[in-house]
């Protein structure tokens, strides 16, 4: 290996709870199939301030100093042996977990469910909020011109709205509700707008994201402090159909808030026949449901893990201007910044929806 | 109408709460693609048991006297104008809910979920409890020589159980569980196996009837009063697949006891990205779930609501041999002992599969 | 019925080839679960010149004078018994097939196929181009007050789009070849990108068609004049994926123009494992193609005849301004100059899109 | 590398047309996650006996000595660094394709149509015909020990009619044909029944092959010598249906005999809405099809190539006793008069159906 291509790279670690401190650390020349990359923009996700004020999410604990960050894009610095679709120069964003490639999940293309998954910023694996980072060739996607860097790190999350769409069978003339209207609502609800989905309803307790869920292709708005959400939603929808208020309800209902009521309501929310798709999670062990009403009325229930080959998908979807990104940030932050951006993160969630730290400043 | 052509039917009616009585009605000429059956099984389904000893089944009443049976076999006694698959003599079975045709759930060949439906035994819908009964006929099906007319009236809980297979996607190779083995349990059980299902696991608390369970395909059995079914059945699986205990599960489970224990215990029984299919319903408004670890591990949830368009191939699977309706039958009654046959139905449950009533003795 | 109900219909007809006549016809109260329906507008379909041209499309042949038009819009003005969905005043779609409802075709949501389909301007069955038409209720569809007659009129048109999209599958960040861009390469081409296409290839012989279709959504174009169609789809597209040239070609790709040499080059189009959807159909018995090679690379061939359930959707994707009809509308001609729209449409096809009669005018 | 570990191993190659000798080559310790494998079984494949014959298959082509054979069972004799679902002593069976595991096709868990697949006996890669073979582990598949190794090496040609039924998308109570009663037809027509085909109909024009085909679970077969298959084939299936003739015809039609006249037939076996599935393919550059009629009656038509994540299925039905492998070995052959089984492959092929290879001989 040639020193001269070793990298020293300025590093953010969370040591504990609202512990926060900067390492250098060596990055070595990419190995064959890998590229190194200079990491420009990094999306300050939910999970990335749960483990920062709770240090754990569920099972998964900081027991070891652990960089953040999963939301990346960058460009490439460095080509390892056999990498051919990607070049020193290319704008790049990076998607943050490596399966096996072996197991029979990996195999049958739901790679997201691979037992032995490798994910950026999950205990014990770092993420990526420092300078330099070497990645497979294979999970690096180049992006087109037109794309700024802040919609390149914003993949992921989009990513997370494209699976939800997907695992929803969102379709051409469908109705949708999505639940919540935060960075991952807005992500979903534009996934589903683009997929298909002509009547879409957004829930929200806070009208400045209503108002963005408008901007961004809601046909309708619901501020559940104000009316009930599912009274609404069958109202609008047996409307269109013709069918009795008994048979409304939306094709598709997303919940991305990830609380006990709205994870109820989330089961309210289809018409007969239709799906919920569980992307939140409350946190909480069990949740009391009318599982009988909704399996005598086949609704299905699904959840999602992640997301598998959908990388390709959402960067389409950006370059056709089917769905906007940048508009989702609401504040940035320069990379020696990070603390303040992770307080900021933390304690002003209800009035921001995206935090974006630039490491190239 | 050539008045000739009326009929007199003897009928079984249930008045109220265990209260049967008897009525001659008159039964006219079948009109326009109608035909006119001369019924000859009815098999006693739990749901016609629990309006007998409850008087209801959720919202669904008993306020007038009402025929019991939708599970119904017979012979084509006249054809209306119209009719051109049918003919006099046919022996046949009929599919025991009519939905409207017209709605968006039956153009799109949903019409389980018709708000209209018109089934059979469900008030104020009169049921086939009597000699003679006028059904479209396109609902009715012709039976080949070799199926039994005790089968031919099974091919409902069959269709149930065919379509629990088809929610859940069963596929050549996988593995199912099915969590309780009675009735519908086994037609699940054998529409799975027909559909390609090779490790077939069968969980009760009745050793007799896992000893069918096994006769009908299970390559395992477990009692749930001796094992832990849900770590029993992630050993067998994960000893299949080489994946670690944590992606043990089946593909595909199905909840046929209704009870709020083994609801619960089928969303664990899945692999992740594997199905739970709820096809019995615990009587409870609501159900704590660990909804949180179903849905990160992409367990689908789906539950049925009767079927559509599983005669058919209902009819292929027991005239091919893949499936034995005949051995489900462990007792059985002349039409005029109706009364005790119901008795028997409710008080004997626990020790009997299938009662049926042979109404043309 | 009451007399004062029966409507004098001006109708025109035709009684063989390039002969059209003009006959008042009585059209009676509408019956039960049907409306009538004050005909608005009426698109002329490459069918309807078809028949005016050579009397004739494969075996259906016009033996007696027939009524052309399947492009319907309208004013509801009365309705029968039992009908709910409709009132009189609402500006409606006619959906103008209608099917038997009871085969397995229709019970299955598959009545596209039922054989015995009543269609619209299909000898022997009369099309709309007339003032009254009698339609029932459940092929009748209410458009919103946004929706232009015209639009309505060619929700037919985009039906078929809406259907090839589907069956090829088209999802979001799908690559797509549309061959063929007239007004069924049109509406194809949009239901593709509503479906969440991001690349969008258009191919054709004539440059004011391509530039409707970049209009329209195209990312690139291809004139056949000029280009070899295949390459350049597997240029383009191989530089999206990655991958080698033999691996180019798009997810899905639609047949429109109904040639053979666009039939065979449809069949070239995708990537391995992608589509091809013959939506027109080149006119001759049998077509040599390389199917061996097709088969090899996993490319599924799938026709299109008619459409099922997609009129819902089509009127969202309008109405939702997903997919824009009326820009379509090239030429306009009132009822009284439907000769005159037949001559146009027959011999100025190179340079027209969709001509449009105005029943109201 | 410890030496002692190296193999000498016994190879027979193909050095051009009918050519055949011996060489002994070396055969080192597995690396990490591989497996040296004892071979034990080798099944004659029709591509193996095509590459004996002409030396080249399409443009694949025999240019330096080729190892033929890919149809293998064995006994795992070292493991490799890393492996763990597999240990010294195991019965196995390989997949004999190795795919990059990294494009988009693997990615998505279509692996067959990977553009680096390494595949055994296709020019330039090597196939199994030795007595020991290195081989990755997660395309190793242990068996249980009641299926036999002829049967093990059997479940290649199974895994392509695996495929073939879940392309065709072969479900409960479907009809099916099988045109071409050979080795791969006899395989597709089991999958076909194990994945729940009710009606069978074998096509063939020698009687022994239709026996077999009955013994394996046809119900109905056709020696196309003295009957016209696709007559016939609706006849039965409108029978079952009750529709019309014109709309009879299966649900899904294999063609496995890879004839013009049997591919030519195959589009015209499904019934409106049915599949073909296109297994066999015939030896020209094209074929005229009547390519009109299949579309507009919307018969898919789908080639398969090889076949991904079949073999765990494969060996599901082979151990459940759903699928028959044994009893299509006609021929046996010891490992040293591999010569004389090429010719007996070549020259008896009319009255053979498998020949295998014993390596442990």
């Amino acid at each position: 290996m040639d020193m001269t291509q070793v990298k020293t790279s300025k590093t953010s670690l969370l040591n504990g709870i609202r512990d926060l401190s900067w390492e250098d650390r060596s990055v070595p020349a990419p190995g064959p199939f890998e590229v190194r990359v200079q990491v420009q923009r990094i999306g300050v996700c939910g999970s990335d301030v749960h483990y920062y004020t709770h240090g754990r999410i569920g099972g998964f604990v900081v027991e070891a100093p652990l960089v953040l960050g999963h939301e990346v894009s960058g460009t490439v610095e460095a080509v390892g042996e056999g990498v051919t679709r990607l070049k020193v120069g290319d704008r790049v964003a990076l998607e943050p977990g490596i399966p096996c490639r072996k197991c029979a999940y990996c195999k049958t293309g739901h790679y997201n469910l691979c037992p032995s998954m490798h994910f950026m910023a999950t205990p014990p694996v770092d993420g990526a909020l420092s300078e330099w980072v070497i990645w497979p060739e294979d999970f690096t996607f180049a992006i087109p011109d037109s794309m700024s860097l802040d919609s390149a790190a914003l993949l992921e999350p989009l990513a997370v709205g494209v699976w939800a769409a997907r695992r929803g069978g969102v379709k051409m003339g469908d109705s949708v509700a999505v639940i919540g209207a935060g960075p991952i609502g807005c992500t979903t609800l534009q996934a589903a707008k683009a997929a298909g989905a002509t009547t879409i309803i957004a829930v929200d307790l806070e009208d400045f994201r209503l108002d963005l869920a408008r901007q961004l292709g809601a046909t309708h708005t619901i501020n559940a402090r104000t009316e009930d959400p599912v009274q609404r939603i069958r109202e609008i929808t047996s409307g269109l159909t013709g069918l009795p208020i008994s048979h409304g309800g939306v094709d598709v209902a997303f919940e991305t808030a990830g609380s006990v009521p709205t994870c109820r309501m989330s089961l309210e929310a289809p018409r007969p026949g239709g799906v919920t798709v569980l992307v939140g999670l409350p946190p909480v062990p069990e949740v009391a449901l009318d599982i009988v009403s909704a399996a005598s009325r086949e609704t299905d229930i699904r959840g999602i893990f992640r997301y598998a080959n959908c990388y390709p998908a959402a960067i389409g979807l950006v370059a056709s201007g089917a769905v906007n990104l940048d508009i989702l940030v609401t504040q940035r932050f320069d990379f020696g910044n990070t603390p303040e951006a992770f307080v900021f993160a933390d304690t002003e969630r209800a009035r921001s929806m995206k935090v974006m730290i630039d490491v190239s400043k």
